[in-house]
């Protein structure tokens, strides 16, 4: 074949045998598996034993114990102290991480968990987000061997909770015009500014805030930590989504920090973006669970609610839906995998993570919202879960880089030509 | 960590030694790769070094020699003879079957094949596709051994044509409804009826024809050959697509075939499906190369056009058309990769093929027509390509299975409901 | 010209002068007026005087008094006892009946003003058109002179509040299936059976409840009033959406009610569906006024937001998703003028409404969303309002005939062929 | 009632009785008209006699001297010189100009009339609406006593065929970019450059040609005659859309012209917008005849079309199609409608344009594409017409400004802010 083909490689026999052997298995009529319609493209077959038996844990708790608080938690938008203890419990908290009472597992693994949390919440998601790729994450990376040792195993344990400080009032898509400071002073610095729209921040006992330094200029990382004098981190209320996580604000009025305080490896804008990329990752798992959800729950209702004598799910236009959906989340998943692959073997570049995370949060918004009308006048009950998904979507789809900016990240990559300004 | 997650498994040494090896590549900041916007997800590292070589091949051969033909073949509508015997030649007519000269390389090889002729032209693609899965494999799977000698030799080298006459004037989406018959007669049997809109059909020399067996209402497959009595296939002109593939009817007016002209294999409507399922694999790689050089040829125009002082390429609104077609190539691509693997490892389920051609078709068409704007005034001169994909392209989208089949034969699997009738 | 024309029409001086003369006015290079963005193909052009002061009163009662109680409405979920006798005061109630106390304006000024009070919130605007549509509109055209003499006058003041009891757990778009029955008993009739997704009901006094007749299976209208033993109407809480208006169910245990609560002019389904054509005119009047607070909302926001150093308002971006939401608020409210213009005239077919509803209802949903991701993380706070509309929109979208099914309705009107079942 | 509504308005008593007996009209159970589906919302009662007359004679001509010869056209991309003295025989061209031979027709007539002629081909409206709003109405606007009369009457009569010249090979989007210039000499003036994708351009009489002028740097139009030296007009051949029209280059070396080939009215590149201006009304109109043409045939296909054992016209996913394309011509014509009314009673503002010509393109390409679905393999026959159509109508929604370019017009509009460049 190969002669045929042009080829003049020296090949042994052993390298022809393989390939004969291995196409021999594909003479005669061709045997097919069932289809399972709940792992379209066999996406089992792509996870270590490992991955699964993760997976399977991380998915067992969260159906068990995290899907029975949601429905509570979106209704007083209060705070579960509960919850990052019982991940931190079954390792799920910082799980890349090597040490320090973490798991040491692969990005893959981490994906999957992050799917089963979104699986109930973005809110959840969002919580255990942060705490993972957004503090954890740069302390691990960032980080002196102190702060290390002094940060991560009690994160790990959800002993304490973490927030991470970047977006300002005025400063969403552009960072880079961020108005928090850092000033150098005896001993250590002063931070002034203030930050919004931050996870976790009014009960977080430890923030990655992220200022400009006077002295040159630069972005750099300093973790504070809850009573600090100046510092104030109130929740923001009434959210139209997200419901089920906290959210605040942190201002920092004059707030002393010791030299310690300074996280050492940050360099500039590009640290911050090195967390957000972590968390872009697991988001893009996250959302595709969370439309999951929406999938399973539309096709039940579909197939048990009937109207004109037949149930929902024998309509044209509902099998349109289900199955537009059906196929957005295989493909995302395949995408989410293989970036989980190229970041566990080192071949990742940031762009692969603009590319998942933008696409996976706008098709999981979309498809949610289709599958929502689904429900008819039941859309807007609370009990009936995908309403709350498709509003939860509509953050997930706009945090860490809105969908039109990512567009833009990738049209740069493409073109060479950045047109935000 | 498993014991933390709560797992009791005996693994050993070995193995966790395997896992804390491979995740200390993880500590330390991470390391990235230069994004290859050409191979956004690193489809690359998922090939093997033959299915690269082969995809190497064809693509050289697509481009030296194919691609300067296609601009003529659209405008005329003349058949290209060298095109099938200069295919056979490498080893790209019916490459995935063992012996009778064809090449035995995998799926994941052949998929790469069909997307670098597509990548010139849908049409040529769907010429060879014919020859390969809908003529070559049938004969393979459902033929005898002297049809297999007789035949499949002469279609691996391009000498001969073959044809697949399935669908009919008034069936299309519903082939079972056929109205061509086969009686049975001393020593052979009589056919009749008529077929249309079959690719290669008016140049063919081989039909793959599929009948209706008066003796027990079974869908059978027979093999003609032109020049019999009764058999004519003149060839449908004007086309608005694909015009660069011959396509015809098949008329059949009591033709008389001896008793080997039965595909002893078929057993049923089934077996013109298997036909498909393979063709329509093939499909999904096909359109997303057509896709791909859509994206290059856009991306070139839009960095070389000079509109209001600046080249296209650094307007938002067209960095958005470019980063969505390019998802959306990478998405298409990565799922029919995990197909083919499927496919080769022997654990395709026949549904797995309608998502992806589907969805490929589906995003082929759509967003080819997208970039096809960029161009302006432009979009109308063939000489620009963009807009000859995305006439062809319409058509990918319909044959072999409709979107909207394709949506209700996976509606079907998700609801165990058909909603076709 | 018209000999020209090939047409032999015997016409008078007159108006072949008038048709000059009007003609005149075109000569010379054209004069043009300034684009007014708000009312970009001049919709005030073809209003009267009347109708732009009924609006103008409307609008300003509910920027003043109504805009200021959204966000708390909203917030608490609870119904607010002022608000329909504010309306009543100013002749909103029930404002196309003549006498009664009621204004007697016409059709297009009743839409005129179901958009101003959406611009402020959906909830309220299916509050009023409750009142108006569902509840006096069906006791003035289907009721006795004494229902309409016991019942409207109260209802125009707003000194009572009505629900519209159709919609049952298990028949929402397919009402013909309803379970609710009356049975008819010595002086009277017996209801028996459950309404759910009624707007107004746990506050209502009056109901007008569909019940299929046990004597002739037919439905028919009956009205109900609070108190009335067997009857409760408890409130559904927790809305995801339509939040400041409430929500609940009937249920109807034996309620026994006399002769005289019969609407005796309505006659099977039909009579309740000329109630929701009314409702659902209004509807596509309101969800347009929805929209348009949400382009103010949003244009105002991108004009004072600056990202990367200049306001979001000059992202291209940006403008198309302001641009396509303004060209769709001036279609949609021009094809409900045309609507309404046909209603007074004595010309409306209902499936006209069917067209608006569906389109408008849609087209608000699609827009209201695609605006609210220019606020970026401020998206999920309520204090900016669009969220909250793109919420309410998903259940206007739905209720009065789902998107699809009105699709299917004009798909039968089309191809005279129902599609539904 | 309006003391009610707080105003205090001074009203005679015989506008109150009017007001009075009009919603008198309404009272009692509605009476409706039959709903007729090939006029949706009643368009015709807002048409004049007159309007109606012409659209009828336009129509009738379309009908039966236009479309037998559409077929035909398409294939040979061959030029048919009896269309433009058919047209003009019937008073077709210029139709709005008064005098010299024109009709002087409304706006609204004018419109209707391309409708119908873009109901057989976007090609044939396309030569017609170059003659009319680009040649005839500059001339008619801008030109001397004695331009207008040496051309507008044979123009009139299609004697002489007209081409505009203003888009050039490297501006298309940005025409104030041209390159084409014009200096004074002795007698007349010498104009250089190349114009590009000229509708009628190698059939052309008379050429109005954009230049700028070097001594002020100022647009100005020219009319340039066939047969000038230096001046040449090769057809562009093998388009993939609009072949029933011609379409050319003009290349102008060393075009020397008198002083009175300069049309002394214009005034910069605003006098080549405001024939653009008229041209896009006219389109505004076509674009829905052409997508009127694609509703009735893919509806006649959709019935007569048997799959599955019942037509194809009562599957779900059909009816949707058509019901959304229906919408679509419905909103598209009657705001059309009111922009004519608008020019017509002098209250034209230009966006208004902008904003219909963008809209009903967009839709008419997209809704033309999804009805093409419907065809299956068919579609890629031109005897089926609508691939012709979708084919056409990529090119309308391009060419006199592209969709996107519009969008931003009308962005600015609404903002303020120039995005373009």
């Amino acid at each position: 074949m190969f002669q045929r083909l042009g080829l003049h490689t020296a090949r042994s026999t052993s390298q022809r045998v393989a390939c004969f052997s291995s196409s021999a298995a594909r003479l005669g009529p061709p045997k097919y598996v069932k289809f399972d319609w709940e792992d379209p493209l066999n996406l089992e077959s792509q996870l270590t034993e490992d991955e699964i038996a993760i997976r399977d844990t991380a998915r067992d708790y969260c159906q068990t114990s995290l899907a029975p608080k949601v429905v509570d938690g979106w209704r007083t938008e209060e705070f579960n102290h509960d919850i990052l203890p019982e991940m931190g419990k079954l390792g799920l908290l910082g799980s890349t991480i090597e040490g320090y009472g973490c798991a040491g597992v692969s990005n893959v693994a981490y994906g999957l968990v992050q799917r089963e949390i979104e699986r109930v919440d973005s809110g959840y998601r969002s919580t255990s987000s942060v705490q993972s790729s957004l503090v954890m994450h740069p302390i691990n990376v960032f980080g002196s061997d102190a702060q290390k040792e002094k940060y991560l195993p009690r994160l790990a344990k959800g002993e304490i909770i973490g927030a991470f400080g970047l977006t300002e009032p005025n400063h969403g898509s552009d960072p880079g015009s961020m108005e928090t400071t850092a000033t150098e002073v005896d001993g250590g610095f002063v931070i002034n500014g203030s930050k919004t729209w931050i996870s976790n921040s009014p009960v977080a006992d430890v923030f990655v805030v992220w200022a400009k330094c006077k002295w040159d200029g630069k972005v750099r990382g300093f973790l504070l930590e809850k009573g600090m004098k100046g510092l104030t981190a109130p929740a923001i209320k009434n959210k139209i989504a997200l419901r089920a996580s906290l959210t605040g604000s942190i201002f920092m009025d004059t707030v002393r920090v010791g030299q310690d305080s300074l996280l050492p490896g940050t360099k500039g804008l590009g640290s911050a973006f090195e967390c957000l990329n972590s968390a872009r990752y697991g988001i893009s798992w996250g959302v595709m669970g969370a439309l999951e959800d929406c999938l399973h729950r539309t096709r039940e209702y579909a197939l048990e609610r009937i109207q004109f004598s037949r149930p929902l799910a024998s309509f044209q236009l509902v099998q349109k839906k289900l199955a537009e959906a059906h196929t957005e989340i295989a493909l995302g998943l395949h995408a989410s995998l293989q970036v989980g692959k190229m970041k566990d073997e080192g071949k990742l570049a940031p762009e692969m993570v603009n590319l998942v995370k933008r696409n996976n949060c706008g098709k999981a918004l979309e498809h949610s919202r289709r599958l929502l009308d689904v429900f008819g006048g039941n859309a807007c009950s609370d009990e009936y879960h995908v309403g709350r998904h498709a509003a939860n979507l509509q953050v997930t789809n706009t945090y860490e880089g809105t969908n039109d900016v990512h567009a833009l990240v990738l049209g740069k990559a493409i073109t060479g030509i950045a047109a935000f300004a």
